[in-house]
């Protein structure tokens, strides 16, 4: 067990031509992710928090050296103790894994998780975020971030053109991916199973002439938001959805949809009257 | 001028070691910054910004081949107009002023304004945004957009790791750090600066035990912020300074600070009852 080896113990692999080594480093394109159900945990918040969500992990890779931190020394109690297969390496083949993010000298790969629709179990009157045509994983995982914090129910990309598993994602979102209930499906799929579940859906429109905070936020509610470049499409502005904006008070027209997720969501929650902190 | 020019005519610099392409792209440094009172501003959007907000410009460099899209052209026909001097460039000489930035065929050098604090000028309530300790560009230039956003009156940097004029700033605040009226001075000064105008302090800290919502956010008010990695220093828990904190529901136990700054100043406007959109 890497736990217990000295710091300077020979490796288990060593050369970067290790076929497990080239496998694992093909979960950073999105091909090999959707053809294995597998993808790669970068750094020791990230694997520990998807630890805590109860996530399937394969296996992880250590590379002593460059172990940093208490929480990278935790995390990696917390493989161990959970029986996942620990495999070190030198820090030439770890950085072919961790393909230079910091990773604190600890990747893992994971299953990824169902993200169908219909393996969503939303509680009573529950708050959804909606994302539509996400193209940047860093705001995918901002928009994570923020949903996590404010306590979403659930979020649901939309004609998705980043997959929330992609290891810049969840990096991003600093691990909270796994902790939000998550779907991926096509935007009319999104708005038919919003109206079977009579979730009410709020658009938000840079140029919706509504204030936000005038709209009604309580009750089985759906926000939804666009990509930074297009907004949201057509198809979010049918019979029974409401259109809101925040107020843009300077000379920018638009706020990051990190930004505009979050404030939206914890006035939904301020609305909601849920106990705070 | 560059806009009349025909996409084919001799760049009026084709030299990387031309001495002012050196000066200007040395604006890339904090020293030099300091030293010429000049930064660089990259992109069309943000020189766009620049000008609407009254900036001083010096100067700006064009490569033809590379300015795209209308922003662009606007940007560079407004500068024409102004009287501002522009120079053509080669792509290498341009790459070379850019930095590896997408600056879309437009750079310009502007002076920077004062940061003085007492160069602020506020209305009667001013909503106040004070950020201690950032240290990364993009943390401090989403703060900044979030701030124009929400249409805070200042926004106090408080020992400085970074200065606003950063280019990395100027970009990640989409423009807006010219548009928001700003200062950079110690956390003493600051307290001592606010205290005398009677602007109340309402310090937002993660282990806080009263919700944001809760607190009165009305009247001269200064929402106080640390970096990610340390929070507020103890010179933010003083006689009169109240803590608050987001509700945090998910497994994370923060938000990045543009998001905290983003809630708490929305809050702010809401309970305000500032007109809406």
């Amino acid at each position: 067990m890497a736990a217990m080896q000295p710091a300077d113990a020979t490796p288990d692999i060593t050369s970067t031509a290790n076929p497990r080594v080239k496998a694992v480093a093909g979960l950073r394109e999105r091909r090999d992710r959707e053809r294995t159900g597998r993808t790669i945990v970068d750094g020791a918040r990230e694997v520990r928090r998807a630890i805590e969500s109860g996530v399937v992990f394969d296996e992880a890779f250590v590379c002593v050296p460059l172990l940093q931190g208490p929480d990278a020394r935790a995390a990696l109690d917390r493989l161990t103790q959970a029986g996942v297969r620990i495999t070190t390496t030198n820090p030439t083949v770890f950085e072919k894994l961790a393909f230079g993010e910091r990773a604190e000298g600890l990747v893992a790969v994971v299953r990824v998780p169902s993200l169908a629709l219909d393996d969503l179990h939303l509680p009573a009157d529950p708050l959804v975020v909606v994302l539509e045509g996400v193209e940047k994983p860093g705001n995918l995982g901002a928009v994570l971030r923020s949903a996590d914090g404010a306590g979403a129910d659930a979020l649901i990309v939309a004609d998705a053109r980043t997959d929330p598993f992609n290891p810049n994602v969840i990096r991003a979102s600093a691990g909270t991916v796994f902790a939000v209930a998550l779907a991926v499906a096509p935007a009319a799929a999104v708005i038919a199973w919003l109206r079977a579940r009579e979730i009410r859906i709020v658009a938000t429109r840079v140029d919706a002439p509504a204030a936000y905070a005038d709209a009604d936020l309580r009750g089985p509610l759906a926000i939804a938001l666009g990509s930074e470049t297009d907004g949201l499409s057509e198809q979010w502005a049918g019979a029974g959805i409401e259109s809101v904006s925040l107020p843009m008070l300077g000379i920018a027209d638009s706020l990051n949809v990190s930004v505009t997720a979050a404030v939206l969501m914890y006035e939904a929650r301020r609305q909601r009257g849920r106990p705070a902190v």
